[in-house]
């Protein structure tokens, strides 16, 4: 028994390419259009972590898709969250949840698909803009 | 950068269990109790792929967890998905999507997380009570 992927539905596949991939760092692996069922199948991993994977669906028919609790998140490990977080924010990407501790952040996907960045290793000295910034909304 | 994990909220920590690890076939990794926070967390692999896991989080408050559709499923590559789903249903657990074509089945936790099981390698050949049995809710 093997792990291969977490599916999320998307109703705007190149901006949710352009958050994944430009903005997250994920990398495209895999795409199948479907046309009998008018959907498309984009396969993403970070890089060199292509055997745990995010799939997205996109419907061609235009779809909003809501949120439930019953899903918390998808968390990945990054090098170093205060750089991840400030191309995020420069890239438009609110910071729901600030690394004020040098160790999590959480940020959405443009479906509100709740991402959690943990620093890899010991946590990161407190360092501004991060460590007075507030929280904007919920992850 | 590296996927660590997908985090679901659970409503009985208990029923959680039975179903991701007696039934489903999950490993419990690791379990922290986090008093201030009255709250869980219990993460879990598939036997043998501890990289890539999936969290639980239980709140000790009663609280009910809702679906959204931006959340797709989990996925996971299954030895012999006949077997699987056999021992699902003979433990009570609803086969949403019954392996009719030997490839594919979808199954719910208690808190409606949807479970797509893939046959490792090539389909199986049709067998009954798969390939007549109707689909079941949605998943």
């Amino acid at each position: 028994m093997k792990y291969l992927h977490t599916m999320v539905r998307v109703s705007d596949l190149d901006a949710s390419i352009d958050f994944y991939c430009n903005k997250l760092g994920l990398e495209e692996l895999r795409r199948v259009d479907v046309e009998a069922g008018r959907f498309t199948l984009v396969f993403l991993a970070a890089p060199g972590d292509k055997e745990a994977q995010v799939e997205l669906t996109y419907n061609w028919d235009p779809q909003e898709y809501d949120s439930g609790r019953n899903f918390g998140h998808l968390a990945y490990r990054v090098d170093d969250i205060y750089a991840l977080c400030q191309k995020l924010m420069d890239a438009g990407v609110t910071i729901n949840r600030p690394p004020r501790d040098g160790h999590m952040a959480f940020v959405r996907s443009p479906d509100g698909i709740s991402i959690e960045l943990l620093q890899a290793g010991d946590a990161l000295p407190p360092q501004e803009p991060w460590s007075s910034m507030p929280n904007t909304g919920t992850w």
